[in-house]
């Protein structure tokens, strides 16, 4: 756009993710053209994200303030934590359900081949609370996925050589699906684990 | 995210375009935990970039300086001017053409509805360009939609009057394409506007 400023923006909007070169161009475009002071704001905001958000030292969410808002939180039981892989599994978990105990944020999974072992996954922080005996029980909620289970099953471990318990959220046909529709692996799940209802 | 910044940054970036709440949210995390230094400089390139770019005097594109670079290409002909919608059809005229004279910018079209007129194109200072007798000849490459088809059909009135030469560029059968998914409007025009190959 004959414009360093300009070319400068489109190529900085492309470190966000799912953003390539054209996408890049037409928000730099809108931004200029049609909302210059979102734009502002949102400068703004970024800088002030990445200088005052760091990672909460009990729990790894991202926060301003040690410890972050969970942790500090007195409504909250401090010796019940859940384990997730991401903060939006926690905004998740959250928004829908009525667990009130602490989380505990691994920031990925366990997987070798990428050289990401127990310690990138702050486990070695996890070991201290559970040595300290901060944690009574520990719910695992990473992902159904190949490395999710290997991750839970690894923190399992951990805490079964601690004999602290450890529950994992219920498997199975998602509420609201048709089982028509619903992939052999979870079928197969919701058939191994069903449960009793009567007698 | 229990942080005043992380919520400000997830809903400052929804005055992107396409991005809703849930992109917002994956595209703040994915910054905080994998590119802190690309989100710094994205910051720091919207804050420069609305400060630093303004619409050239001449041809209304975002530029630095005045006139901008294409207006003040001595290898372009002051001449010609090429009518354009948006600065993206310059990009794309720039990159795919051999079109070397300078552009003229819209920023958008005749809408009487939505209460944009002339003047909010600019058409005020492309008349006072084509009195003081700036414009030798006009190319209209204005979107082939309805309303791009009526503010071409004004802006060749304004050219009319003054005795300016005006071009609009071919429409037909994209290339590549093939006759079987063209659509109707597409082969109409087509055929009505096909050219003398042999004799």
């Amino acid at each position: 756009m004959a414009s360093g400023s300009v070319e400068d923006l489109v190529e900085t909007l492309r470190c966000l993710p799912g953003v390539g070169p054209k996408s890049a161009q037409r928000m730099a475009l809108h931004l200029l053209q049609r909302d210059r002071a979102g734009a502002t704001r949102l400068g703004e905001a970024l800088l002030r994200a990445m200088e005052q958000v760091v990672h909460c030292e009990r729990c790894r969410i991202f926060t301003e303030r040690q410890p972050c808002r969970w942790c500090s939180d007195e409504n909250r039981h401090a010796g019940e934590v859940c384990v997730v892989e991401s903060p939006a599994d926690v905004l998740a978990i959250d928004r829908s359900t009525d667990y009130r105990g602490r989380f505990f944020l691994l920031l990925g999974h366990l997987s070798p081949l990428d050289g990401v072992g127990p310690a990138d996954l702050g486990l070695d922080l996890f070991e201290n609370q559970l040595d300290a005996g901060e944690i009574e029980e520990v719910t695992l909620a990473t992902n159904q996925t190949v490395e999710g289970l290997a991750t839970a099953r690894y923190i399992a471990d951990l805490c079964a050589r601690r004999q602290v318990p450890v529950l994992q959220i219920a498997r199975g046909v998602p509420v609201g699906s048709e089982l028509e529709f619903a992939d052999g692996g979870t079928l197969s799940v919701a058939f191994a684990e069903r449960s009793r209802v009567v007698g």
